[in-house]
């Protein structure tokens, strides 16, 4: 039986999702409760790797079992075996032939800024401060971005990835709850290529690089200094979609 | 000079804000830092004590120092000083005599839930799960509350305080960010008054005590199981306001 499972996670202490030598990983921990609970060595497929520090709220996985438990229950065994910053929102079984990762249609991520002289420690978990936002030019820049582009300078060098080719299909600025949010909705992204977005961005605002220079980046494929990948912390996976 | 701190912090990890035996306190970590400071034994006065695990947006603490380091300045040094749960968000000169804790006119609180069959990683952190909200239950239940009483009902056993008399100002309910936040306003609050208060609102909002009931409640001064305190984690202290 293949089971998806759907998950959040507060990355905050995790060394991103991919099982690594270098510290603990949210699909390590995950693994290790579906060995106990089923007594299979299970490995688990996630919709893609988040890095060390980016939270989930809605992260999907994959995995194949012989195990006799209905598809729905494991969500709550599983959180009954489960740390408090990695919970399973939902289970269920999925086709044959689905994996969490090849059968992605879409993914959003949601990047929390907020505008403060002193970090909040009420808000800085989930989110970075910066002195001010221009939420203007950050909409103008959306425009430049959005649609099928070679997204390669905005992607972390070291990634084995040949096609860097991607589209953004929707971008957008919303004030909440003293947050502003950035979401992004794209058919897949690159290394570290939404923090690196988040820096394009965040230079616009700032006054640092002008809209129209976004332009000459993305088709140039050099990234200014001044376009840095914005911290982990700030970036949340919101939801993975999947065809009906 | 006499000092007026603004302070946010994330009270998680923390034994409270009052300086105890049992664990590491708010107040205790700004302390050492003020010592380093300055190079004197400093004693701060908060304008309330938080419980251990509550969080503030705005806590105010007040202190007297011969030392000669301009008042505004307090905020960026201790912060260099301070781990990334506790933060200045601002410092100023307070006129002699200003006493955080005696000089306040009106306190904030903020408490929130959030509605989910499972605990939410990037939620539970400050906020707190619950299986449904009845709004406009809860609402009615604001017109109970708002006003002049003696809220004794809403206080844990063990406070010394003789007057248990309190006005509450304001009561909302707000959606915000897939949250529900519970906003009260009052001159002052009893030991964990706003977990009872809470556990009182929650206790109507799932059926389990009527609005009717709850006139009896205060007027008894006798407190029905079903009002628990709710926990610390879902509290933050908003802010803290002072006769100009």
């Amino acid at each position: 039986m293949v089971i998806k499972l759907t998950i959040s996670y507060d990355g905050t202490n995790y060394a991103g999702w991919q099982v690594q030598d270098n510290g603990l990983t949210v699909q390590e921990v995950i693994e290790t409760a579906l060995n106990k609970l089923t007594g299979e060595v299970i490995r688990i497929t996630g919709s893609g790797r988040t890095d060390a520090g980016v939270h989930a709220l809605g992260q999907v996985a994959s995995f194949t079992t012989d195990a006799k438990i209905p598809a729905n229950a494991y969500a709550k065994a599983l959180n009954g075996l489960l740390p408090k910053d990695i919970k399973i929102v939902s289970s269920c079984e999925a086709q044959d032939g689905f994996n969490a990762r090849f059968s992605a249609k879409r993914k959003t991520y949601g990047y929390r800024l907020y505008v403060s002289d002193v970090e909040l420690p009420v808000k800085d978990r989930f989110a970075v401060r910066v002195d001010a936002i221009n939420e203007a030019l950050i909409k103008q820049a959306f425009s430049v971005l959005r649609g099928k582009h070679d997204f390669k300078v905005f992607s972390a060098t070291g990634s084995s990835v040949v096609d860097t080719v991607r589209t953004i299909y929707s971008m957008s600025l919303k004030k909440v709850d003293g947050f502003y949010e950035v979401r992004v909705t794209g058919n897949g992204f690159l290394y570290k290529m939404v923090r690196f977005i988040m820096g394009a961005l965040t230079a616009v605002s700032d006054g640092k690089l002008r809209v129209e220079d976004l332009l000459t980046v993305l088709a140039s494929g050099k990234r200014p200094n001044v376009i840095k990948a914005m911290p982990a912390k700030g970036l949340t996976l919101l939801s993975v979609e999947y065809k009906k």
